[in-house]
């Protein structure tokens, strides 16, 4: 294939994914939306079938739609990146930009489709939320090793899953991504994918998305607000508004997780 | 096939799906149910199991159960509706007709099933919310893109289903469902099939549905219930309790949605 | 197979039903116990998970677990229950004294399992609901109804899997038990299984459930409790501690919707 | 296949599945995570998936990860453990010493990635509840009459799956995993595996997890904290901080249970 086909191969898969998944968070997380509070498992059911929808629509390319594993396929010694894909510098900033630009797309179309919900929301940290992933405690050593033991069970399953015959298809990663949201994504929201995370923050920095709403009062100054275990990323002087101080945990963890896992399936499998 | 055989088979899977599907609705929102106030994740598994069921019962005609999804084949360029079926205005005539009488009847079932409840409940937009779709915001061209976003979504993965051999089944439209709803469900309560929302919201307007129950307050004149953020189909002079006015929106936004994945898929798959 | 094979096999699998239903509905309702209201969407899953287990265990007779199940593909006018068990009198016995005895041994295995929470639990309407089901609203034509057509919806679409391949093996009954119980559970607590409900309700019967409990204060003469919509099975005179009386409602339904099922069958597919 | 390669296979397998399973309970358990109280049935998907992971990357020796199968299928009288391997004393012990250090390495992963929120939970109860399985009611006969029960559910089920062809593969497992949590999980949070609660509870025994946190006011001596009817493990004399006395329940347990399994599937299969 070439460079356009696996292009736009990955940005429609990972656009869907991006999607289902931006649109779960937002669908919990905003104000008046008919899933609002519906809980975690919600979530977890919305990005695993989002990397569902996703794998099928990108199917020509094997449905990567995460650098991760992207970089986890590579460093696994693999001859190619799927059937009649080889290796080689263009294929992979193929996949990588494809990813980058189809999470992008797909946030502004999830965006698109809770327009109303955003103009109504009051609370600028849970839009960031919908967006992009953030830590439940901001500790960057701690975070950065969550992203990346999650990353390396994520990719390390699904090298695996190249070993085997299940006849489940896109439903085996699917299932995969439900389960390490449930399980490892309490700490930081588990982004567990490049992509998933940048993509959606330059969204979130490029749309409208706090135009006309109130800001929430602890972002003034002497706001009297009760003081939280976390400070978000609005209230510390110089930190932008789409958290990009954070920015790096979310791409620089996942590669380290999906390289590891690459090396130790040369290893065990 | 012959438009008889046609038509009794997508009318008896559309009547599956519809039954499943207000069915949980009901369980959810009415009165004294079991499964009272069981979360938007339930809601999400009655609709898609509701298509796990109808397609199977609708085996001969490849499960449409969707005019959205029937018009986006059309669109698609295919060269038939399903192994045997060639498309020609009769055909297409059978598969709209019968999920349009399949979803009324089948609304009509779930209205048997759950009778006392909808006698003991006295909130009538609740009981019109079992039926048919309505919007978390009311802003007609919001909801419109969020049906054609959601319903692009639906379909394009349909067809990219056709291209791919994963083995399973209706499960696979079952859990594509359930994603759709959990992640763009939350601002139009994702009708993305015109039967699913018209057949019942029908069946709403002919059944003795408030008959002897107690109308809500805020329909009264003079009332002095608290204003709300959207108001309600009731309370509008002129607007009547079938909420005719958004009817056309969950019936040509996924129309529009069908098509658009339908062209989509020409040039991508 | 012979009788005493038939018999041992579906008293086998419609055991593991039972005990993993009867459980989750302990689970969820009895004082101290882990998955303490849990809500309706697990209640769902623990059943359907029941049928899942169930049927691979009575792989040989091909895991019915459910007499309206067996009737109605008697009433389909199949030439054999599975591939080589031959639809006669004593092999139709079989299965239903199998379903009928495992139901009850299943029960009575749950009941061990959660010994201590039932000895724990003061509200007897609370232990007979872990058993047998019961209405919502008692109403007993309607109550009817509903077990009628939620039985007809899981028959037909288990004999029209009959018709498909889809290589999923139980997980298609499973899920579908999911969905039924999802969406159609809410007025009676979904029993679409006589056995289901008779074993359970006679093993109420016949174990010390109540022994040493305290009874529920309304149950007493002279009680201040607040009326109910629903009295209760214990505080109308005459009307037995297991509910006899509406017994045979969750055994008739459900053979009449296996009948009809079975018979639609004949006709559409 | 060597003694190594068993063993790494089978650490590998079952160090995924405790590294979700944990995971699961500390996202549900511990102060400020994203899942926090995010109900029964998530723990029930975390276990689950776990299962599903690990049993992916142990293929090479059949995904065991449980000493109460690999002692079930011993029992069952069965030629190999899985393709390829036989049953010697050296097979057997290479699967359980695989098992229970992949279960410790699981455990202190799981930790690692909720290091911040250990840190942040004061209540020493929930971070054993995290590790390892504890009753709801204290009563050894009867929490280990429910281990044996459920372990029994669990193994035969897996037997019985060894003579049909789903084409599930380890989702069969999985979906079954969440069932039995589901259902029988609610006395003594279903161990069902004696390598999931011994490595767990070692890593908690060697893990600094209370270092650096207050302890609950009613560990001190003359507490006021009021009465409960279960007493934790650690506020009676003698008891140590991982609650050894109990230990013992979910290891014998699971491998009565297992081997009556065994047993039960050489007679009935």
């Amino acid at each position: 294939m070439n460079f356009g086909s696996i292009f736009l191969s990955e940005a429609l898969g990972t656009g869907m994914l991006v999607l289902l998944g931006v649109g779960v968070v937002a669908n919990v997380l905003l104000a008046k939306s008919k899933g609002f509070d519906g809980g975690w498992l919600l979530i977890n059911f919305g990005w695993g079938i989002g990397v569902f929808a996703g794998v099928y629509v990108a199917y020509k390319t094997g449905g990567h739609l995460n650098p991760a594993y992207t970089i986890g396929v590579l460093a696994s010694g693999a001859d190619e990146y799927t059937a009649g894909v080889s290796i080689t510098v263009a294929t992979t900033l193929a996949y990588l930009l494809g990813q980058l630009v189809g999470a992008f797309v797909g946030a502004n179309l999830a965006y698109a489709a809770y327009k109303r919900h955003f103009d109504a929301e009051t609370d600028a940290e849970k839009k960031l939320g919908v967006f992009a992933t953030g830590p439940a405690i901001r500790n960057v050593p701690w975070n950065f090793a969550t992203e990346v033991i999650a990353t390396f069970a994520l990719v390390i399953v699904l090298l695996a899953m190249g070993h085997t015959a299940s006849g489940l298809g896109p439903l085996a990663a699917a299932l995969l991504v439900v389960g390490i949201g449930a399980s490892l994504g309490g700490p930081t929201g588990y982004a567990i994918n490049p992509a998933r995370d940048l993509g959606p923050r330059l969204a979130h920095a490029l749309l409208p998305v706090n135009k006309g709403a109130a800001q929430p009062a602890r972002a003034t100054v002497g706001g009297t607000t009760e003081p939280q275990a976390d400070p978000g990323p609005t209230d510390q002087p110089g930190r932008k508004n789409s958290d990009w101080g954070y920015a790096w945990v979310p791409i620089v963890g996942p590669l380290v997780g999906g390289v590891l896992a690459g090396l130790a399936a040369q290893v065990l499998f």
